[in-house]
């Protein structure tokens, strides 16, 4: 799991720069939580390119707080990136308003998915991709919200995992208090990932790269001091989230259905 | 591009009852747009399981027409499944009033969003998979906004063609009035989707075909009859919207990186 992180550095903020140029974009859009993953996100885009064609937008909702958009705008002062707070309230609650009943969980997919709307609303705005920042360590959890933050035009943190991106933000220069602070969602007061997931993600972390990157079988696992608890519960979750990680199914019924046989345009010669 | 209507029909149906009970749930929802492509599949989830628990959404925002949420409330009523119209005006205002400058098509996307918003949030509330309602000619001509309405769990008509629809539509029963009337999007007041592409369904559909499932290359398709100004214009759209029928891109950093090395759960011993 021990980065070259020189290296990955250069890997990422060449991707950036590439897949924006590859469709003659110069912008970039990023929301900004005052989290980790996003300042990370950030950082890499500001090394990309001009630090005045990245735009950062910290989304507070009433419930959100004040320190994670005080932390958004230092990373964002930090890096000398654009930044702009746009409060997701009013349109929130005017759609949460016409069902009292209505759950927290299903609220903070409702915010996720507004705050994805006004990104690539944004995006559209300034012509430019939207950055991802969801890690790996989520994604493969499927702990995020699909078609909200989960959604994005390229992802550069996604091969990472969370405690690989504590070791890369120290190398970018991000401001220890970010690097510092306890994962959330920040969607509830309250909220903390690693509460909700039930282990840390050091734990996480680790049995993850064993699961996935290393393949190893349960027998394996087990033998080098992971639980049966722990095992189960993550596979479970890896699992049940796999419909997260990919594009809407399509019934197939031609000879070349999209996602399936029509899968890339470089073999065209139109 | 002639279907076996019945084999189509039957292949759909039982896509969505497999695809919807191998994850355990029972339910459908799916917003109806008064046109074709939301009737069908509405037409087919209705035929997969208990008519009661397909739970439809009209979403009108302001400016759409009448007529459209009246011919959704018929599709409805003539299947005999649930509905329900959610107003979207007073949350998409809200945001759209923060920028006195925003264009149409930049409303339109949010519209679409909004909309996506509010059928994966009943999802949650009904326990049920979302129902797609993009035809094969949009997605490959990227006629739909990304997360927005081009979002959905699962898609019963993303490999059938708009003029494939037209026939389907009449083999299942959708009304006359449905089948018939001008394809829009009716995201602002006079929109036609044949206006906006610059050709007909008709025409559209027969290159599409011919490029895409019959893999034909510029000389013969000139050789059939299309003109280079079609063809050109057409390959041009599907190439500048791949990116909407992809996953976000995720750098590639580890061995077994997210929708490259890592897509399927079904090797998995755990």
């Amino acid at each position: 799991m021990k980065l070259d992180l020189k290296l990955t550095r250069d890997i990422l903020v060449n991707f950036i720069k590439l897949e924006t140029e590859k469709i003659g974009l110069e912008s970039i859009v990023i929301g900004l939580s005052g989290g980790i993953d996003s300042a990370v996100s950030a950082a890499l885009a500001s090394l990309a390119m001009d630090n005045k064609k990245v735009y950062a937008y910290g989304l507070p909702y009433k419930t959100s707080s004040i320190e994670s958009i005080e932390d958004a705008k230092m990373v964002a002062d930090s890096l000398g990136i654009n930044f702009e707070v746009i409060d997701i309230t009013s349109f929130v609650d005017k759609y949460c308003e016409l069902d009292s009943g209505i759950s927290r969980l299903r609220k903070g997919n409702i915010m996720a998915r507004m705050r994805m709307t006004v990104i690539f609303d944004k995006s559209s705005l300034k012509n430019a991709l939207v950055l991802g920042t969801s890690n790996k360590t989520e994604l493969l959890l499927g702990y995020g919200t699909w078609y909200g933050d989960m959604a994005s035009s390229i992802n550069p943190i996604g091969d990472l995992y969370k405690t690989q991106l504590w070791e890369l933000a120290g190398f970018l220069g991000i401001p220890e208090k970010i690097i510092k602070k306890e994962p959330t969602a920040d969607l509830w007061v309250g909220q903390t990932d690693e509460q909700e997931l039930g282990y840390s993600y050091t734990e996480i972390d680790k049995l993850l790269f064993a699961m996935v990157d290393e393949r190893r079988d349960e027998k394996e696992l087990l033998g080098m001091g992971f639980t049966e608890d722990i095992i189960k519960k993550i596979a479970n979750r890896i699992k049940k989230t796999q419909f997260k990680r990919q594009l809407p199914i399509i019934a197939k019924i031609s000879l070349r259905t999209i996602d399936k046989d029509f899968r890339y345009c470089r073999d065209w010669g139109y």
